[in-house]
């Protein structure tokens, strides 16, 4: 079991879509073990709390991702299980940013929710992160509760734009892809083709504005293979809980693929009547709002282990 | 402060819509306690495993209410206060239901979502309901974590079937809405006009076949007015956060009232800039899926206390 | 066959909830003729350019319907049949009436699709509206082609406020509701109780600003009862087409309303097999977007009946 | 002006995804003809009715698309633009193909509005077609009214599957791109790269089953380039209007997207001010439903020249 280290001088130009068009940057195999220099999602041009991002960030080159990364043996049809080890902050002080961008959020009118609204106020903020908190303000201290915003498997011959989760993963910007869990994401093409980026320090349900505190990090990964899984959407698995994992638009379409997927889990692996886990799940469910800013919006249906 | 009785023979007839044309069946002070004694969503009609909901119960007589309780003293403009003190099962083993309702769910084919698709079977499940577990099957046993399915003050001059929530409350099947917390209402109408109904002994997140555990309860609550403070939507506070109650379809723009009625709360009551309020909660916003079954789809946005 | 005249006066007041708790105004034999002096959308109260419509006009108080109107003989799972025989404009010029009001509209932020924009600004127009058409400015003159905006039979318990379209009809804002048409609407209550009112002299396909050319008028309708013929959804026939109507949010759901009961029709009435009905309408299905802005959404969808 | 024939010896391999990692097969310069040889769109493979389209065709090699076409001189901020000549049927019949697929279409469940349901009945239906009819069954012929389906220019560093409508264009599935209609597509990337494919013999508003009467073509088009019009959103125009189209879920996005770029072009180009655009539009806007079964729904909203 090899550790690797993805630095940004290994990496060379980070990517902005994610599909299977780009040469791997790292071949690892199944059991080995990843350190990622991963860029924040403004890939650090928002300087200071003066910079304006619809000026320092030219869409659609946003939310840089490490990779791809090629898995040995992963095959069309498999799992591809990534374990998160660690996330740790990089880079100088202040090094969280958050930002109002100009049509991004979920409370403001975007391209797609057009509306003839003049855009929000473009705010900038700075703000220190440790590994253990984030310095909001003179009064308010946040802990540090780091994920991995963005991270996915290639698609099979679609490449997708990094800011949007789909059944591939993609900017899910969902809170419980964090060190202990491991989630595992569908195989479409020779290698898997892993991307990884979009480190928060910490993030509300939902993301509203559509900016977490957004960091670079050393992120530490393990990658295994579940051979002959076929998953339709990405899943994840933590010391708690199970949970599928749905991206899409209306909100409710994520809710219930999360759920229907989460259903069809219950039964092939844990031995559940398909009803029977219907109506388990309408007592016990856990549903978390990842993201309601994003191209397609995230949530994960979850169920805790005690009842599998 | 008195303590009045809303047994079933002083409520009467129940209720199966929310609005001002009800005579009102109590009226208390502000600071009074009512012991309710409330029905179950189906009241009683499923009576064991095989009877078939389609049957038992004839739409739009579901989702029996208590009510409408006159608040002395509660005038539009005003917010009615009702603190949540125990919400104890009733009646006997086994009073717990839940069941499949054909069209009914989150994710069924519905009178809405039509689709082209034959109903999912009928399936009905009775349990045993204490005050401190529900007995699910042989090997599975969950907690007794009731609350209050349904809770509304009166529309102004519309009239809203008890299946469905709204700005008014209604049936947002949130479980915050729990023993320990306090619910805020908008008054709408002289006196308030709380209804209220619908307990279930345990539900998860989005309620997603659409039936949680309902029982029969005694529900114990105390009602208070607070002056001049108009609300848009429904609230809630408990020990540890406040939360702004949005119910819309489709499910995003339950999640914008939500937050965007939260933004305004910190600010109105707490201090906030507006944009630093939609900053902060972007990074420790709390946001809890309700339902994803009823004719509106429910989500609460919250905010810890700690960060106010 | 008699002729009613229901005038303001015999109207009295009007209502702004559509429900089984009015008192009718005016009762009816099948096959009989009614003029209706309806009011505009605002009640007449936005009375020059300088008019503020959130000042001028307070919720729930909008959308004035004539009525109700009990229909002799009507029964629940029958079907009301309007036949709209004209619609004529009545009142001093400019006697018509469009205006941006906050926070309504299309492409806007609403109370619903909630964001943290200020509001759009609040413009009056006032237009003169004849027989034949409607002076926009000195350059544009458009036609009038009036129809229907809110039409109604009441619901069983509820009363829904006259700005929501719905399964009982109402504020559809659908230009097809025109003379000629005949609408069926489903009875849940004895004598159906038929609301109407808002009027307009001309409406783009999803009266994207919210409201359209409003206007007072002379509406003459004759109506007829369809025994036992239980509606879902309200109905449309012309001379060129059948359609069926669903209102929902989101607008898919509108859609798939109204081509699901489509289907239903075709197989119940015109003798097609349900899945050849779905391929058919495929092929020649017509939709008609009749509002993207009201609590629900409206969409028609029709088949012409040189194919059934 | 030359006239180009992009065979399908000339095309070779079909695309089934739109982006910038494919090598163009044919290189035009602005004012040239191409005439094409368009696939069905499930390219041949369902030759009877007794085939099953979920084993005849592998998702996602679906919905072949013709290109990409290099236009010379197109650049990022240009517009390119497409006057469809005409599209003439090719092949033996019977040529046309509609059937239902599992898990797509309108009013069924599908991958994404994810339900416990079983999936619809595989139904495929075969009919002939020609220049002016199609022949659906002994009863019923329907006109020819040949539609281009799938119409894009590459996206800037995303490959887009050929299934999805988008800002690119893509499967929008929209009746007015017909013969007579020039379509307006947003220039990304240096010589445009045009793809096309997916004909329908006729199609109804929404295409409500998911696939028209799908059928091999010759499409003659002719390209141009408009200098420095960057389009946010497909634009089309044709003797009778202007029309903007957005493709999006949920499906009033689409109209909001729709008719907010119809406001900006209304403005841009016809001398508008912002609120009488939306004003008038509100009172004459059309709008169509393309399709309410793809990855994005599909919406155009026009105004008649008239007008402008």
């Amino acid at each position: 079991m090899a550790t690797h280290y993805l630095t940004e001088e290994v990496q060379g130009r980070y990517h902005y879509t994610v599909g299977p068009y780009a040469a791997p940057v790292l071949r690892v195999r199944p059991g080995d073990r990843i350190v990622v220099e991963t860029q924040d999602a403004f890939e650090g041009k928002i300087a200071d709390a003066t910079a304006r991002p619809s000026q320092a960030v030219q869409y659609p080159f946003v939310n840089p991702q490490n990779g791809p990364i090629y898995v040995e043996g992963a095959s069309r049809g498999d799992a591809l299980v990534v374990r998160i080890e660690s996330i740790v902050p990089r880079g100088p002080q202040p090094r969280g940013t958050t930002c109002l961008v100009p049509y991004f959020g979920g409370t403001t009118a975007t391209e797609t929710t057009a509306m003839l609204h003049e855009p929000l106020p473009e705010i900038v903020r700075k703000v220190e992160v440790t590994e253990t908190r984030i310095r909001w303000n003179d009064r308010l201290t946040f802990p540090y509760r780091p994920f991995i915003g963005t991270i996915s498997t290639s698609p099979q011959i679609d490449s997708i734009g990094a800011l949007t989760p789909g059944n591939h993963g993609g900017n899910m910007d969902l809170p419980d892809v964090c060190p202990g869990a491991t989630i595992y994401l569908p195989v479409r093409v020779d290698g898997a083709l892993l991307y990884l980026g979009d480190c928060h320090a910490i993030q509300g349900d939902g993301e509203v504005c559509g900016v977490a505190v957004e960091h670079p990090t050393h992120t530490t990964i393990a990658v295994d293979v579940r051979k002959e899984w076929p998953l339709s959407w990405p899943r994840l698995e933590n010391d708690r809980f199970i949970m599928s994992i749905g991206s899409a638009r209306p909100m409710e379409d994520a809710a219930r693929i999360a759920y229907a997927d989460l259903v069809k889990w219950m039964v092939s692996d844990y031995g559940f009547d398909k009803w029977e886990a219907y109506l388990v799940l309408t007592q016990v469910g856990l549903a978390r709002l990842g993201n309601m800013v994003d191209p397609n919006y995230t949530i994960g249906a979850g169920i805790a282990k005690e009842y599998l």
